[in-house]
């Protein structure tokens, strides 16, 4: 594993630690940041750790007007045993340059940046909450940084890596969200940026969840773009059905972005020899086996969550009530297994936990 | 007419400004820009002219990572007497407003935008260039500024306008651009945020254009996500053809961007007593029309080119030739009479210019 030589200048003053049993998501930052910066003629240059602050554009930096952005999202995990585990965090680095080949962003060294953010959260270790279901939520990021309006693929980027410790998803235990179907508003489409994870699919999808929520609803389910037919994800996360004893999720199909939960879950269920079908799904077909009696159960998957459970969905206003609205005994068991592993309580049979 | 109290802060040294006959776009900016910021509690306040500055954000904030960020783009014109005009400055706002609702941004006061707008171009006057063809782009935009890391709206905002010295487009004549009809790639569809002038329509459009002008083309045409058959706009421009005699414009869909110079141009034909037939066209039609001799111009439109005929399309691996490759009479007719309104070298039966 190569390491990146990472210039460090430390705080003077420590930030006062928010509680630790009240983080909200994304709302505390640790003391510190890394930024590495790249440019056309440079290459990567400039890695550094430095007091966590704000950052200086131009007011021409391509990343306000043309929206140059990819990012990532990862948690590390503080262990019973005083160990911090991150998650699969080359599968992060490896997303990071699909996402900046489909933007015209640079390619940056997967290697080097995830070394970059190990000696980071080293650095911040004192910020990884302890309490059961917490976590240190990491968020790599890359912007377009060139002050140029000319509308092409700027020659400057900053690439860089915030820490936000953060609360247990489930503070009350597991309850299933009620998901409102969305039939006007849509998230991608093949061709689009659907599987890239940059900033304009999540400016985009606003909309349609300021709805939802307005009438009761946590997140929309996606259709395809095309027919509004196909099931796509929910909210910003994965989606995944039991269907009459059988686990479906829809295929990947250029718009649906490839969730790291979403893999793992599937490598997961094939270790405990259950099969996942990935192919295309309609929500006639959900529909019809609610009516039946074969849903059994839906979840979402994604780094926030990990697993969350549906309990409901809205669709052309009818009301399809999954498992009495509770959540399913393969949503929970998958749920276990896999905090189980990112928090150590369990053997790590994949080799997906990485030690810090 | 509503005015804007704008708190006005000066250079103490104004920039060298560059040689106005070899100025490219979107690269100089003048000396100043305006600022005013939006926050849930206080709603827009703090409306200011400051000297040309670097933003300066927190790094958590929502436009780096959800991508909720608008702009506009028209342009001031130095008349041969002295004046300075802008065309149609309200209808920059209008869209404003209708991209900031797309995306779950606070709608501005357009009239007061408006004002802030002539304040800044009043005290920027020395920079808009007096060369034939040259104007002063004026950048408009609004980003997201609340530091926090979950998906919704955020809470704060800042919109700025910003101003650049721009050079003739045409600087030897107008040449019609060889355009290649993209297939793959896909700008937006329905539902989707094509229709709203937002930064991360055009970070999903890069991919296309760098792999057309690695084959030579200037611009990709896009066709509709759903089918790949309607034709929607030509890099970013609306566009129009002249088959038979007949002039056609694809309808307004959700998808295609409501171009102001498309508007325009509309409204110039039919008071010419000329008919716009806006209608979905495919791109097979356009192949028929050029193979049977009646596809006799075809041209873009947008703020920065006003019009830029089309000399050749590539469809799968065919050419097609637009009238020789060679600009046609109603573009050229077109071109002159919109750019000669304004720059005030003809008479505005419309009111679309705006005297500073």
């Amino acid at each position: 594993m190569k390491e990146l030589n990472i210039d460090i200048t430390l705080c003077t003053t420590m930030k006062k630690k928010p509680a630790f049993d009240r983080l909200e998501f994304g709302r505390n930052f640790t003391d510190h940041m890394f930024i590495w910066n790249y440019s056309v003629e440079k290459g990567w240059h400039d890695p550094r750790i430095v007091p966590y602050q704000p950052i200086t554009l131009d007011p021409a930096a391509t990343v306000f007007h043309y929206g140059q952005s990819v990012f990532e999202g990862l948690k590390a995990y503080h262990t019973k045993n005083e160990q911090i585990l991150l998650f699969r965090p080359d599968q992060n680095m490896k997303r990071l340059n699909r996402s900046n080949d489909r933007l015209c962003m640079p390619q940056i060294d997967e290697e080097l940046a995830l070394s970059a953010l190990q000696q980071l959260v080293s650095l911040e270790r004192e910020w990884i909450p302890t309490e059961e279901g917490t976590s240190l939520y990491i968020r790599p990021y890359m912007i377009a940084t060139e002050p140029y309006l000319g509308v092409s693929p700027s020659k400057a980027y900053q690439f860089m890596i915030i820490l936000s410790p953060v609360g247990a998803y489930y503070k009350e235990g597991i309850n299933p969200v009620k998901i409102a179907v969305e039939n006007d508003y849509v998230r991608a489409v093949a061709g689009g940026t659907g599987n890239a994870k940059t900033a304009g699919n999540y400016a985009g999808s606003l909309k349609a969840s300021e709805i939802a929520e307005q009438n009761g609803y946590s997140q929309v389910l996606w259709l395809d773009g095309k027919e509004k037919k196909y099931i796509e994800e929910v909210g910003s996360m994965n989606i995944f059905f039991k269907i009459n004893g059988e686990i479906i999720t829809p295929e990947l199909n250029g718009s649906i972005l490839e969730g790291i939960t979403r893999k793992s879950i599937i490598e997961l269920l094939e270790h405990w020899d259950i099969r996942v079908v990935e192919r295309k799904i309609t929500m006639d077909e959900i529909r019809q086996a609610s009516i039946d009696g074969h849903l059994e159960e839906a979840f979402g998957t994604g780094t926030a969550a990990v697993i969350s459970p549906i309990g409901e969905f809205l669709w052309k206003n009818e009301k399809l009530i999954i498992n009495d609205g509770k959540i399913g005994r393969l949503s929970k068991k998958l749920y276990d297994t896999l905090t189980g592993i990112q928090y150590g309580n369990i053997t790590d049979p994949f080799g997906w936990t990485l030690k810090l």
